[in-house]
């Protein structure tokens, strides 16, 4: 194996062990020693990869940003309705499942920690919201949205909606359960579509 | 000054001491020692009045939830337009000026440490949902509420509304400043509203 590859797999590898552990014991037990224990490597080796914990965990959350990415993109390629094809997009930014209650667990234990740190962390916060700008644009084009709708308003909307049912997800699962989120969402997706 | 109403104000000013050492040092700065000494008594007087720091906190936490429907029922009392009133509350909760940015920050730090540990803090998370789901009988009982609108629908996702504008503001006040914040209030309350 080219060792260019190796270096890369190994670099996920410690990024994985890293949101492991941010999401076992917070931000705070996200130390180096835990980290390199959870990965199975020496803290050397670590440091061999990742000279400063910053760079470590911008990369880790890079790599949170890129899965649910690629997740989206391969929904959108999908030969699924409109209305069905949104909602299920949005479902990979929501926790319904291990996978995703992880991703947004420690994605809010990280951006209550990079909160104060903006010149260490510059956190693409916003990220989400220009999707859904672009996304408002997409149903205006092809005449879908509803006509006498707000596009920038909308696209706030629901990127509150979002985010704020992912918090209520990750505090809550019990009562907001997968189901009782489709439903929310669908409703949404009925107010926008024509 | 009778000695009981001494004790309360004196659990108040330590507990307003907290929510500022939280808010500016995180939960990890929230030490008995940095409270003390932001609250201008010593350990011992401290610990006079909060056996344990978790008691301390739940006393805070609720400080603020406290405070927070005081100025609702405050605003609820007076003589506006039903419209404009449920922006104007809803505006208390979404963080615009210095003090609802504070008590936004302090909960959403208290929300992250308290999740793992259901069994020392029991947090109300879903006290708004439930007055919201109250908001919306009153709406249809007084016939203002649009007609086809599922009320537990509505609820739910108001209640992501203001907890996302509340998350955004807190990230990027910048961008979603007050007057955005009112314009897409007044618009979702235009979808409720007949």
């Amino acid at each position: 194996m080219p060792k260019i590859i190796d270096h890369e797999i190994r670099k996920k590898v410690i990024a994985e062990a890293t949101l492991r552990v941010i999401s076992e014991k917070g931000m705070k037990g996200a130390t180096v020693r835990n980290i390199a224990k959870e990965a199975g490597v020496s803290i050397g080796a670590l440091q061999h990869y990742f000279s400063t914990q910053t760079e470590l965990l911008k990369y880790a959350m890079n790599l949170v940003i890129e899965r649910v990415t690629e997740r989206i993109n391969h929904i959108a390629k999908q030969d699924i309705p409109p209305r069905k094809m949104v909602v299920q997009i949005l479902l990979e930014i929501i926790p319904t499942n291990e996978e995703t209650k992880t991703e947004m667990h420690v994605w809010f234990e990280f951006i209550v920690f990079a909160r104060n740190k903006p010149d260490i962390f510059y956190i693409q916060s916003d990220g989400l919201l220009k999707n859904l700008n672009r996304f408002m644009n997409i149903l205006e084009e092809k005449k879908i949205l509803k006509k006498n709708l707000n596009k920038e308003v909308e696209a706030e909307k629901l990127y509150a909606i979002v985010d704020g049912l992912a918090l209520h997800a990750m505090l809550d699962p019990d009562r907001l359960n997968k189901d009782l989120i489709i439903t929310i969402l669908t409703d949404h997706v009925d107010h926008l579509f024509q």
